[in-house]
C-alpha cells in the first residue's frame, strides 16, 4: 500500500459481529506508519459519495473493543447498489482524500461494488487496494465455508426453536416460525440444531432450495400432527412455488421492492399468517400460531457465537494484513481445515462478486423436509460454546385409580 | 398437612422460570416424611381430571435441577378454565389418590380454580391444603410487587429492543415491535430498558393502559421521524380504542377466542402489519418494518434473569414450607423490602383470584407515550446480572474536501 489513508465501510444488513470485523481492520491498520489515518465512512458507500467520514485514528482502543462486542453496523449501513456512475463518484472521493486502501465489509453486492471501483482506479492509474471483508447472516457467499454473522444468527434461530419446542410441548398445537433468507436456506436449516430428543421440533423445515407446494405442505403437517399431537415448523421467508414466485407475492400486488427489484420479504408477518390460516382452514386444527422472527435474528443483543466473534475479528485483521504486507486486492475467504479449524485466504473478487451460494443437496434430506446429519456436523462447531440445553422430566407414570384408559 | 400425597401442576402460558417453581416445591416436599409421594399432573388441571400423574418422588435430584433451568412447563400446561363441575371432578380425583396438598403454579385464573376446589373440599370435610404459586410474564397479579416469569420476559424484550435500536440506527426507518400483554403493559414497557443513549429507541411506547388513537399515533411517529430520521416503536398486542375494542379486532370478524371469550392476540403478525401499513400510507415513509415478538419472549432458551430464577425457585419452596409447617392455604406473594430485596408471604387466595393488575399511573408519562424513571427504577434490579450493553463510536468527523454541506 502506498502511504495514505485507509477507509473502512459497512454495507447491507447488520449482523451480531460485523463490528468485530470493523475493529479488527481498524486496530491492525493503526499499527502501520504508512497508514496516515484510518477513516470510517458513515452509511456505507452512501457516506463515501457524501464525504461523511469519521476519523477512527482518534477513537480509543478501549471503546473500539466495546463496539466490537456490539451488534449492528456501528458506522451505519446502506442498501444502495452503486452503478458505474456511483462507483466513479466513490473513486473521486477516495482520490481527493488520498485513500489508498478501502475495506468494505458486506455481502456479495458489496464485493461487486469493490470490483468496479478497483477497475476504475486502474483506468485512472490510481494505486488503490480494495478488500472485501465477508459478512452475511444468509451464509450465501461462494468459496467460503461460511460467512461471519451467520453463526450468531444461526445460534439465535436454534435457541429460539429450542424454546418454541418446549412451549409447544407444554401447550400443544401447530407453530410456524418464519426465518430470514431469500435464496439460501442455511438460517432456516439452523432451526434443526434446536432439537435434542427425537420428538423435538422443528418437525418440518421448508427451505427455499426446494419448491413449496401447499398441498404437500398440509399433508405433511397433518401427518406430523396426527402422530405427535403437535407440529413445529420452520419456514424460510423465501419459499416459492415451482415458477420461482415467492409465496409472499401471492398475498398482494402492491409490495415493496428493493434496488434489485426483489420483493421485500422481511418486516411483515404476512407469510406466517398465510400459512397458519391455511392450516387452520384445511386441517381444522384449533391452536395454530405463527411468528416471524424478523430483525431479532440478526440484531439481538446478547446472543452471539464466540467462534463467530473470533472469526469476524480475524477476517478484518487479515484483510488489513493482506493489504499492508502483500499489497493485494481481493476478498477474504474462510476455509475449513479441520473439525474444527479454519484458515483465511485472499481470493479474487470475481469469485464471490454478485454470486449467490445456496445449500448443497447433501445438507437436505431426500424429501426436502429436513436437514441431514451432514448439515448438523457442519453447523455444530459454528454455534460456539455454552449453547443452552433443555431437559425434560422422566418420572414414571402413576397407575390410575378411578379411570381405566 | 395430613399424611398423604402432594400434587404439583402448571397452568397457563409457560415462562422461562416456571420449572424453577416446580422444582422448588418438589425438592422441598420430598424432605418431609409426612409426604408419601410427590405427584405431578400432566397438562395442568386437565391432567388431574384425566388422572394423568407422574411420580416425581422417582425423579433424580440431578435431573430436576436441569429441568429447573429449562424454560417451558415441564409437566405440560392447559388453557382450561374449570367451572364448578370441573372443580368437583378435580376434588374427586384428589380424594381418590389421598392427595392432601395441591400446588398450582399459574396466573390469576389458576388461583381462582384453587379457591373453588378448596371450598368444595371444606364442604366435603376433606382436609386439603391448596397453594397458588404465582407465575405470569404479564406481571398482572394483584398484591405482588412482580411475578416470576415477568423479569426474564422483560429481559428478553429489553435486549431485543436494544438490538433492534442498533439495527434501525444502521439502516434508518420506522420499526414497530409488537409485545405480549393483553391488559397490562409491563412487558411492553420493559422495552424502555433497552435504551442507553438519549436518542436510542424505542422512541414511542404504546401501552394498553391508554387508549390508542391512530391519528395521534401517526402524528407522534412523524414528529420523531422528522427529528431523528428514524423511529422505533414498542406496541402492546392489547392496544385498544376508547371503547375498549382491541385494534386487532378491526382487522377481521372471524378471529379465534379463548375459553373466556377473549380475542386471540398472539400468534399473528396482523397488528404489526396494520400499523406499518398505516405509517407507510399516511406518512409516505419508505422503510417501515414490523415484527411481532410472539412466543419467543416467553420461551427463548438462554435468555433469563438470575434474579427471576432465584425468586421462582423460592416461591415454590416457600409454598411447600407454608403448607407443611403452617398447614395454611393461600397464594404466595412477593413483596419488595429494599433496593433490591424481597420477602414472601402467604395471602388469601381471594386477594389475587380472577383479578388483573395493570401499570400504575406513576409508571407512565403524562402523554402516555413512554415510561417514567420510577418504572425504570422498579424494573432494573429484576432484569438480573450481566445484562449486555451496547457501545457506539465517538470518533470525530473528518472535514470535507470536495463538497460543502
Amino acid at each position: 500500500m502506498k502511504p495514505g489513508k485507509v477507509l473502512v465501510a459497512q454495507g447491507g444488513g447488520p449482523t451480531a459481529v460485523i463490528n468485530q470485523s470493523l475493529v479488527g481492520a481498524v486496530l491492525e491498520a493503526r499499527k502501520f506508519p504508512r497508514v496516515e489515518r484510518v477513516y470510517g465512512a458513515l452509511y456505507g458507500v452512501r457516506g463515501i459519495v457524501d464525504e461523511e467520514f469519521i476519523d477512527l485514528t482518534q477513537e480509543t482502543t478501549h471503546n473500539l473493543e466495546r463496539v466490537a462486542d456490539t451488534p449492528g453496523s456501528a458506522l451505519g449501513s446502506t442498501r444502495d447498489k452503486p452503478d458505474e456512475k456511483y462507483c466513479a463518484e466513490i473513486l473521486k472521493v477516495l482520490m481527493a482524500h488520498n485513500i489508498r486502501c478501502f475495506f468494505y465489509i458486506g455481502g456479495n453486492d458489496s464485493s461487486d461494488t469493490l470490483r468496479i471501483v478497483e477497475e476504475f482506479a486502474k483506468q485512472a492509474n490510481y494505486e488503490l487496494i480494495t478488500i472485501h471483508i465477508p459478512k452475511t447472516i444468509d451464509n450465501d457467499l461462494m468459496v467460503n465455508d461460511h460467512t461471519p454473522g451467520f453463526p450468531s444468527a444461526a445460534r439465535f434461530v436454534a435457541s429460539a426453536f429450542a424454546g418454541i419446542n418446549l412451549d409447544n410441548r407444554a401447550l400443544p398445537g401447530v407453530y410456524v416460525g418464519v426465518v430470514m433468507g431469500r435464496h439460501a436456506g442455511f438460517l432456516t436449516a439452523a432451526s434443526a440444531l434446536g432439537r435434542k430428543c427425537r420428538d423435538d421440533g422443528p418437525h418440518l423445515i421448508c427451505l427455499p432450495e426446494r419448491n413449496f407446494e401447499m398441498g404437500a405442505f398440509l399433508t405433511e403437517v397433518k401427518s406430523i400432527y396426527d402422530r405427535l399431537g403437535r407440529c413445529v415448523i420452520a419456514v424460510s421467508e423465501g419459499i416459492h412455488d415451482a415458477s420461482g414466485a415467492p409465496m409472499l407475492s401471492s398475498l398482494t400486488t402492491n409490495m415493496e421492492r428493493d434496488a434489485h427489484g426483489n420483493l421485500q420479504l422481511s418486516g411483515t408477518g404476512a407469510l406466517a399468517d398465510l400459512l397458519t390460516n391455511a392450516i387452520r382452514k384445511n386441517l381444522g386444527i384449533k391452536r395454530v400460531r405463527g411468528d416471524t422472527f424478523g430483525y431479532l435474528q440478526r440484531s439481538y443483543l446478547g446472543v452471539v457465537s464466540d467462534v463467530d466473534q473470533r472469526e469476524a475479528r480475524e477476517v478484518g485483521e487479515k484483510a488489513c494484513q493482506f493489504a499492508l504486507w502483500n499489497g493485494a486486492s481481493g476478498t477474504v475467504t474462510i476455509h475449513r481445515i479441520g473439525h474444527y479449524a479454519v484458515e483465511y485466504r485472499l481470493d479474487p473478487m470475481i469469485s464471490v462478486a454478485g454470486k449467490t451460494r445456496i445449500m448443497p443437496d447433501i445438507f437436505i434430506n431426500a424429501q426436502g423436509t429436513d436437514v441431514t446429519d451432514a448439515f448438523k456436523f457442519y453447523l455444530t462447531p459454528l454455534l460456539g460454546s455454552g449453547m443452552p440445553e433443555s431437559f425434560r422430566l422422566r418420572a414414571p407414570r402413576v397407575p390410575r385409580i378411578l379411570t381405566a384408559k
